[in-house]
C-alpha cells in the first residue's frame, strides 16, 4: 500500500474501532510479518487487533470497499505461510478474541472464540472429565481458529480424527462484513449446504472465523504410552501394519527414524532413550478401564517383533510426558541443526508408508540431501524435513522445486496427496495441480469467488 | 418437456449411451416419479440408467447444453423428495452403478459405487472384521450415494458419527460433465478446498457422485442391546441424560414413546414387549471385549431408575434383532395407521429434548393432532410424525405450514435446527430461512452457481 493509502485506511479503522486496536508502528508490524514457516516473510501495512465480531465485520467492510488485502491471523504458528501477509495490506489478528465462552457439560460441547490456545480448551474440558482430542504438535501455542482454518491434525488422528470431526458450529464473517452462523450444539445437521465443511481447511481465504462450537468426548480414564526401539525403519513400519491388522486402534502411533532421534540427542536432550536405534515407535493406548487398555496392550506386545525387554511403558503423566519429549523436540532440533529446511507433510495410504519412505530416502541420498522422517505412522501422514545444511542458499532455492515435485509425485502415485495437515498456503500453490485436476482448481476458484468476489481475503494462498 | 423436446433429447442420449440405458415408457417412468416421501410425486420425461461414470458425464453434458433439468436418484428411499423430479426432465438413476469395488483390509477403506445398498457394504466389511457404522433406518434398501448426498445419520451416530465422518474420497461429475476426484484412501487431507465437505448433504444439487471412499473401523467384538420400559417419556429422557453425564457413550440410545409402541403392537407385531409402557429406551453397547462392555452395562444399570427386573438384555444376534424390530417398524406402522402423515426430524441439543418434546406434545394435543415421537435420544435428533388420520385432505394441507413453522421455531429457539438427517428437499425449502439467515442462503446460492451455473441439477430442492 502507498503511504497515503495506509493513512486513509488506518483513519477509517480508527474511526470504526478506536485507536487502541489499530497499529502501524514498524516494530509491532514486524512481529506480524512471519509465522513459523521457514524462510518466508511479508510485511503488513496495518495491523488490526479485533476484540469482537463487530470489529472483524467493520474491518472487512472497509477492506472490501477499498480493495485492501486482508490476512487473518491466529497465533501465527502455521508452517505454510497462511498468516503471512505476502501481498502486504492488513493483518487482522484474532488473538484477542480468546474467550472460552462455555464448556457445556450436559451437551459435551465447547463454545470458543478463534484466538483461544488449543491446549487451553483441552485443559478446561479435561477439568470436566471431557476431552477435545485433536492435538497438533503446536497445541500449546496454536489457536483454535487456525486449527479450523487449516483443518489441523495431530498424532491422535488415528483413533479420534482431526479438527473437522469436531466442529459442530461456526460463526464466520464474509469479506463484505456479513456475519453468518451455521450449526451449533447439535450433532446432526442436514439443513442446507454444509458451510462448515467448506470453511474447514480453507486457510483463511473464504471467511474469518469468529466463534467455534466443538464436540467433546468423555476423557479416557486410562492412558498408557509405549516406546519401542527397532533396528530399522522397515521393522518399525511393519509393526504398525501388524498392529492395525489386529484391529487394534491405538490413540496414536508415531514413528521417528534414526536421524530424528540423533538430532534430538545432539541438540535438545542428551538423555534420549535408545539413541542408537534405527527407529522408534511411540504408541499411545487409552480407554475407559484398566481392563480394556490391558487387553490392547497384550495384543500389541504379541505382534511386536522387537526385543520385549527394551519396551518402555509409561503410565504416570510425568513419565508419559518424558516419553513424548523426543517426538515433540524433533522440529526444534532440526531448526538448531539447520535453520533453513524444507518441511513436507505428505499423506499416503498406511500400507504404502514403507515403500514411500524407503524409496524417498534413497532418492534423497542420491541427491546428497540429509532428510529427517517422522510423524503419524498410524494415519499415513509422514513428516519429511530436508535440511539445507551448508548448501549455498541460491543453489538450495533453485533445487527445491525439483525435490518437492519428486516427493509429491511419489505420494500421489501411491494414492496419497501433497499435504495432510499443514495446508497449501504459499509454499505449495505451484504444485496444487499435481494433486487436483484443472477442473477441480477451476471449481475451487469459483467457490472462492462465491465467498470473496473482490478477492481481498488472504491473497497469494492456495491458488 | 414438450413431446418433440423429449424425442430430441432421448435421441441424443441413445446416441451417446445406447438405447438400453434410456427409457421413456410411462409404466417405467411411473416408478421414478416418487421416493418414500409421503404425498409427493413428479413425473419424469426421460429415465437414464447410467452404467459408468462416462454415462453420467455424457448425460449431464447433454442436459447442460440443452437446459434440461436432471434429478439424480439412488434407490429412492429419501423422505423429503430429493429424488423426485418435481420439474420433470431427466431422472439420472445410479442404481446400476452398484459395485463394491474394493474392501481394502490393510487401509481399512471401502471403495464403492453410489448405487450400492448400504447394508451390503456393512456386510462385506463385517466379513473382514471391519465395520461401516452409519446405519440409517432404511439401510437395507437405501443406496450409499443417497446417504452421502443427504449426509444420512442413524442410531449409531451417538458413538460413531454420521456419513460425513466416513467419506475420505469422492469422484463426482459436475453438471457440465467434468469428472473431479477428491481425496482417496487417506485419513488426513489439507490439499485445497474440502470439496468433499460441501458435496456431503448437498442433496444432489451440486454434482452427481460416481465413486465413494469410505473409512472403515474395526468391528466391535461384543455387542449387547438393552430394552428398558419406563412409565413416562420424561423418565426415559432423564435417564438418557444420566447415562451421558456418567461419560458412557453407548453405540445407540433410541427412544419410543407410548404411541409409537402402541401403533407397532396394533399393525406390525402384536407381541411387542411392554406394550403398555409410557416409553421404551433401546440402548446398544459395544466394545472390543466382554470386560469393557460389562463395565458400561454395570454403570448404566446403576443410573437407571426403572424397575431393574423389567430390563431385557439381548446378546445373541437373533435376540438383538427381535429387540430392534419395534423401533424399526414404527414408520411402517404409522403408514398403516394413516398413509398421509408429516415426518419431521428436528435436532436439538440433547439437554433440551425433554422440554422440546413435552412442549410440542402439548401443543399438538391442543391442535387435536395425533403425533408419534421416537428416534435418537442420544444425539438430539428427534423424529416427530404427525398423522392426518381422517382429517379432510385440503384442511390438512392448509394446516401443515403452521404446524411445521411451530415445530421448527421451537427447535431453533432451543438451539437446534430443522432437519438432522432427512434434508430440506422439497418439503422444507419454504422454511430454510428460519434456520439460515438470508446472507447464508445468498451465499449458498452463489455456491450452487459455482457448481451449476445453468441450474440444471435437481431443481426445486433446498432453495
Amino acid at each position: 500500500m502507498k503511504p497515503d493509502e495506509i493513512k486513509k485506511i488506518s483513519a477509517l479503522f480508527i474511526q470504526a474501532l478506536g485507536a487502541r486496536k489499530v497499529k502501524t508502528d514498524r516494530d509491532i508490524l514486524d512481529k506480524y510479518s512471519r509465522d513459523e514457516t521457514s524462510d518466508l516473510a511479508g510485511f503488513p501495512d496495518i495491523l488490526v487487533r479485533a476484540e469482537s465480531v463487530k470489529d472483524v465485520s467493520e474491518t472487512l467492510k472497509i477492506c472490501n470497499k477499498h480493495n485492501v488485502p486482508v490476512t487473518p491471523r491466529g497465533s501465527g504458528t502455521g508452517v505454510t505461510g497462511g498468516a503471512v501477509p505476502v501481498n502486504g495490506g492488513v493483518v487482522l489478528s484474532l488473538e484477542l478474541l480468546d474467550r472460552i465462552i462455555e464448556i457445556d457439560k450436559k451437551n459435551m460441547v465447547a463454545v470458543v472464540e478463534p484466538g483461544v490456545i488449543t491446549s487451553d480448551i483441552q485443559n478446561r474440558a479435561l477439568s470436566e472429565g471431557l476431552m477435545y482430542p485433536p492435538d497438533p504438535a503446536s497445541l500449546d501455542s496454536c489457536s483454535i481458529g487456525g486449527n479450523v482454518a487449516e483443518n489441523a491434525g495431530g498424532p491422535k488422528a488415528v483413533k479420534y480424527g482431526i479438527t473437522m470431526d469436531y466442529v459442530t458450529g461456526l460463526e464466520f464473517v464474509l469479506p463484505d462484513g456479513e456475519v453468518i452462523k451455521s450449526g451449533g450444539k447439535i450433532l446432526k445437521n442436514s439443513t442446507g449446504y454444509n458451510l462448515i465443511g467448506i470453511i474447514l481447511g480453507s486457510e483463511g481465504t473464504l471467511a474469518v472465523i469468529t466463534k467455534i462450537y466443538l464436540k467433546l468426548v468423555p476423557a479416557p480414564k486410562v492412558t498408557k504410552d509405549i516406546l519401542i526401539p527397532f533396528d530399522s525403519l522397515e521393522e518399525a513400519i511393519d509393526t504398525v501394519c501388524l498392529i492395525l491388522n489386529k484391529k487394534i486402534v491405538p490413540a496414536a502411533i508415531e514413528f521417528m527414524e534414526e536421524d530424528a532421534i540423533k538430532l534430538v540427542a545432539k541438540h535438545i536432550n542428551s538423555k534420549v532413550q535408545y539413541p542408537g536405534a534405527g527407529a522408534h515407535l511411540l504408541i499411545q493406548i487409552d480407554g475407559m478401564s484398566e481392563n480394556s487398555v490391558f487387553d490392547d496392550l497384550e495384543m500389541i506386545s504379541e505382534v511386536i517383533k522387537a526385543d520385549n525387554e527394551k519396551i518402555i511403558i509409561a503410565e504416570s503423566a510425568s513419565h508419559r510426558k518424558r516419553l513424548w519429549e523426543t517426538r515433540k523436540s524433533i522440529r526444534e532440533s532440526i531448526c538448531a541443526e539447520s535453520p533453513v529446511f524444507l518441511a513436507e507433510d505428505t499423506v499416503v495410504p498406511i500400507s504404502e508408508i514403507p515403500e514411500f519412505l524407503i524409496g524417498l530416502k534413497n532418492y534423497l541420498k542420491l541427491k546428497k540431501l540429509r532428510s529427517v522422517m517422522f510423524g503419524h505412522a498410524g494415519d499415513g501422514n509422514v513428516h519429511i524435513d530436508i535440511l539445507k545444511d551448508d548448501m549455498n542458499y541460491d543453489e538450495w532455492k533453485k533445487m527445491l522445486p525439483e525435490i518437492k515435485r519428486e516427493i509429491y509425485k511419489r505420494a500421489i502415485l501411491l494414492g496419497g496427496t501433497i499435504t495432510g495437515e499443514h495446508g497449501i498456503g504459499c509454499l505449495r500453490k505451484d504444485y496444487l495441480n499435481m494433486a487436483i485436476s484443472m477442473d477441480g482448481i477451476e471449481l475451487s476458484k469459483r467457490i472462492k469467488a462465491a465467498f470473496d468476489p473482490k478477492m481481498i481475503l488472504n491473497p497469494g494462498k492456495i491458488f
